[in-house]
């Protein structure tokens, strides 16, 4: 059985379910953090800033720093610095997105940027989808942190970032470029960050559709827990299958 | 040549083209108007009443009263009527679709409506979507207005109701049903609301994709007047004709 050498970790449904601490993900990461083994947590959350993710993770008890938390937003910023450092940005978004661009000194304009970018924003706009609507149909680069079409709530599920998204590539026609999980791109970003190459390096996740599938499209070993999302009886039907699966992080304790 | 009985007209870029006068238009209506003929103006927009929009057209100095405007609103209205004249709804809209319900006396509620339904509202906000998918996904049928993805205006292409919309279907997975033009439903509450047959009937406008596709849709002869969106050039690419096509509608004064 191979060692892995960094860890890629899911937070909802892997770390925490909502505000429900998952009692083994504590004593995993604890392990993790004494043998001082590298881990990232990797999120499609866009709306929160590194920061205020690792206040949560250390709530449950759960060692992070904010440098240990990689999200969607830092992904989106990253990608847009490697190919343009000067950008001019028009925003659709939360704290987090706007930190993360903001972090990488882009100039955030209203008008003619080189990219729209669109991240969940529960103050949304007509006006701000009207103004991304214009900046993509006059030659922008369209990227949205996620492709998620709902966020589990108490109340039920509410729009997600997908479906936000869909009003702009509905209108215009453009489809955007999805930078979080299942997509390569925020796992690529993520190894860069960690400093780990994707051969030493295990993805962890209990969503098959974003976590596992972005790690078998990165070509990084993946590991399914069944804390949250994906079940024994679902994942049966997926024809390509994670390297492992786990009831608990508790059996993977004593391969790390 | 075929002598019709009844008109349905099409407004932007057939009775004008956004504040522009399109003077040939308000020959031809006063001609419909003097030979007593009826006539109605059918409308994707949702968001202006019947008296507002009757207004804009005698400013151009078109005769119409608020009877002869027939808009997607009140189509969508009826169509709810035929299915459930007691309907609690939930809607996202402006004025024109308020009053269309309102004239119904369907009950307005936030939670666990019979009916979500959505036309464009340009004061949108995440709440409003997050209680249109709620209602969606507890089982609520689904009405949009219209689909249209665009709205021209000053600025430019602004998203239309057919990009709102698709926050709520892509989140939920739920198709809404149309009301609007190409959708035949439009078509048929319009004869209803006219009082004549299709056989007897002409529907006028300047869009192969809405008006004409309508008509076709609905059994109705067709006339595609070239001063607004689609061009003879366009229209050679069709394989379905409209049953005429005509430069301005001063080219029909003679035949009616």
């Amino acid at each position: 059985m191979q060692k892995y050498r960094a860890y890629l970790i899911d937070l909802d449904g892997t770390m925490y379910r909502g505000t429900e601490r998952i009692e083994e993900a504590v004593d995993f990461v604890k392990a993790l953090h004494e043998k001082k083994l590298p881990y990232l947590f990797v999120t499609n959350n866009s709306s929160r800033t590194p920061e205020q993710i690792a206040d949560k993770l250390l709530s449950f008890d759960i060692p992070a720093k904010p440098e240990q938390v990689f999200t969607s937003s830092q992904a989106a910023s990253n990608y847009i610095a490697s190919e343009n450092k000067e950008a001019r940005i028009y925003m659709i978004g939360e704290e987090g997105l706007y930190h993360a661009l903001q972090e990488k000194q882009f100039t955030f304009v209203d008008e003619n940027p080189d990219y729209v970018i669109i991240g969940i924003d529960r103050n949304i706009t007509y006006e701000k989808l009207a103004k991304g609507c214009l900046g993509i149909r006059n030659g922008a680069k369209f990227i949205s942190t996620n492709a998620d079409i709902a966020i589990p709530t108490e109340r039920g599920l509410l729009p997600g970032n997908g479906a936000l998204t869909s009003v702009l590539s509905v209108s215009t026609g453009v489809k955007p470029i999805f930078i979080g999980k299942p997509e390569s791109i925020i796992m690529e970003q993520a190894l860069k960050v960690i400093g780990a190459k994707k051969e030493e390096t295990l993805m962890i996740g209990d969503n098959y559709e974003t976590d596992i599938t972005a790690g078998i499209r990165a070509g990084i070993d993946t590991l399914l827990v069944h804390t949250g999302i994906t079940t024994k009886e679902m994942l049966v039907r997926y024809k390509v299958q994670p390297t492992y699966s786990v009831h608990s992080l508790l059996e993977w304790i004593d391969r790390i």
